[in-house]
């Protein structure tokens, strides 16, 4: 018996907008690692004017999600997150949000709904749109489509990476990313982490996911925001807070396979920049 | 010709009302440089209720300053800090301020302006005063009286404090601190810095406090906030982001003697707590 509405999907869905400052983009860059080196993302005076990391497009999506049904969230995984930033994030905006479930598809042993929220400008100009992939498990097996192949494909073996870095995080890192929205006390909370199974408190995976898309920003495009297009990852382990993020890329084409370990692989994925 | 305006001494002028939430209280926590391990002050789920740092009156104090006239701020420095806290903060609450100069005084080679902004829950009452030194060079020998002696005073010599800590700062510390609300460049800018005659962008004298604050609850008030009464430093010389912060404290009366340094003196205060 499932609990999935499945009448929810492809309907449109208007959100209340979402409004935000330099210190918020400030308090993301900071979030995902940028450090006081970094100014253009993290000083609201630099000349030139301040930049903001693509992937703040998951801050904006991320209270404009909506569900299909009433959702079991102790079976609900987010597996999956892709953005498309259509140009690049002003340093301060309203954005107004709309949020639709795309499709929701049969994997066997669970369901695979795709969720799209798009954000656009006041002048109606479309800002990005937020793919989220969640896993509903034990929600699979209703004679649905099993969905598109997925664009993540495992690096090339033996060949090196086209780029590779490495960023710290810290011991207060979900601590602070946690102040951008997400409040969830399993990156916090030891006791509540542990009765959901984990030693103790993790990173959360969109800010794993950052720190993968700040690495995309400087390695692939050099720091220009604007040549950012796509980036599609799938969180394959736990982060603690504290643990060293090294993120390769090598480039196929006209995409990056992008992948960061600790001493696991944590995050696969697959970004599309826009240089020749 | 000094600019200095006298009448605007002792005229309580009200200021718009500072509202903040558990977030701008954690934010603030973790810009003095509070960890993941102190759950209390930057988790709002923690059991029994978050706790608030004192010094955030600092905080709630910055935007409510009134001054004595147009002030020439290259020779305007904030040379003490003090506040007295009549309650602990909530975790969140709209306080109604007002600021006054308190006294102007004479001090020769420059003004000294003791200005005090004070706060006030909705139902009346107090929660802080925050009273501001400002030192205003080339501003004195008007005739003015030069007021009382501090009642700051050096450590004992050849005693070892009652008790020492050490804090890191990190690299992030002022671009961290500065979202709380003071983002004068001085403190990020590298260029301004050195216009400024910096070698590099300084730490926030009150982020200074805030961790020796922090050191003065943990230390002197086993974590209880409730016990934390009053707090007056001086600052003595800068902090670069990055610094370690060595805060030693030597009970004296009901007092503690506190000191904060680097490779050098940076800050002496004097705390009130209320511990038999």
């Amino acid at each position: 018996m499932t609990s999935l509405d499945f009448s929810t999907v492809g309907k449109k869905q208007k959100r209340e907008d979402f409004k935000y400052n330099w210190k918020d983009a400030a308090l993301y860059a900071v979030g995902i690692g940028a450090s006081a080196k970094e100014l253009p993302f993290v000083y609201e005076g630099i000349s030139g004017g301040m930049k903001v990391f693509p992937s703040f497009a998951t801050i904006a999506a991320g209270s404009a999600l909506v569900y299909p049904g009433n959702i079991d969230f102790s079976r609900f995984l987010h597996g999956e997150m892709s953005i498309k930033v259509y140009q690049p994030f002003p340093n301060g905006a309203t954005i107004r949000r709309e949020t639709e479930i795309s499709n929701i598809y049969d994997k066997g042993k669970g369901a695979l709904i795709v969720t799209t929220s798009s954000g656009y400008l006041e002048n109606g100009n479309k800002l990005y749109d937020a793919i989220y992939g969640f896993f509903y498990l034990g929600e699979g097996g209703f004679g649905g489509e099993p969905g598109p192949k997925s664009i993540i494909v495992a690096p090339p073996e033996g060949t090196a990476p086209d780029f590779s870095v490495t960023y710290q995080t810290t011991e207060n890192q979900a601590v602070l990313y946690r102040l951008n929205g997400d409040t969830n006390p399993l990156h916090i909370d030891p006791e509540f982490a542990r009765k959901g199974g984990q030693a103790k408190p993790i990173l959360h995976g969109l800010c794993t996911y950052g720190f993968a898309t700040r690495a995309v920003v400087y390695e692939a495009c050099n720091g220009d925001v604007s040549l950012f297009k796509e980036f599609t990852a799938r969180f394959t382990n736990v982060v603690y807070p504290g643990e060293n993020l090294t993120i390769d890329g090598w480039k196929t084409g006209d995409r990056y396979i992008v992948q960061v370990r600790t001493d696991r692989v944590v995050m696969l994925g697959s970004a599309l920049v826009n240089i020749a």
